[in-house]
């Protein structure tokens, strides 16, 4: 067992949490999160938030969509990726969200015994 | 800032306390971390304890004394390794254990916020 909960998992958790909520644009859910986190000096990282959304597609939880930003494509022929939940996407969902808590809870466990133990 | 906070870090605080309760034994004090975070499956690394005892006696906090095991020691020569606050070492010690708190909390919160906004 880990000492903490993974990065990754801790960021795909809320990235479900902002598909269930049809906010699945790819840039958004990176603002978002940032911003999110903010009051906690943490900044997640780009990369680990790709990473994140790349193996719940990988998982057959989300699939991704395309389409241009702007009316006129020659104009402008910048992408805009959306995510969605595959069929079972939702179920493997809860699946995995439930996981996620057992090890949230464990790790809360092991923080608060810190703050209870020495302060 | 990382993620959650790092795992030395968090057996420092533990250490720091150990030795606070005059139990600064060596092996003693791995033996009772791992039985500590038993019930969290957490099994903390030897390597890690002794990196991060390592750690306190290079910032000044602890030093380190040794004694023979048994009365002769030609029959047995195994070290045992005591560790005792340095004499400026408890000031140092809560000062870091501040700063370990505030990391404390902050990640308590970003765990507590996973858990209310999706639980």
């Amino acid at each position: 067992m880990a000492f903490m909960i993974a990065q990754r998992a801790y960021l795909k958790l809320f990235l479900i949490g902002m598909v269930e909520k049809r906010r699945g644009y790819g840039y958004e859910m990176l603002e978002e999160l940032k911003e999110l986190f903010k009051p906690f000096g943490y900044v997640p990282p780009q990369s680990e938030i790709y990473r994140a959304l790349h193996e719940l597609v990988q998982e057959g939880v989300l699939y991704r969509t395309k389409k241009l930003k702007g009316n006129d494509p020659s104009v402008d022929f910048q992408e805009i990726v959306l995510y969605h939940f595959t069929e079972d996407g939702h179920d493997k969902a809860e699946l995995y969200k439930k996981q996620v808590k057992t090890d949230l809870d464990r790790c809360i466990g092991m923080l608060n015994k810190a703050v209870t133990d020495h302060f």
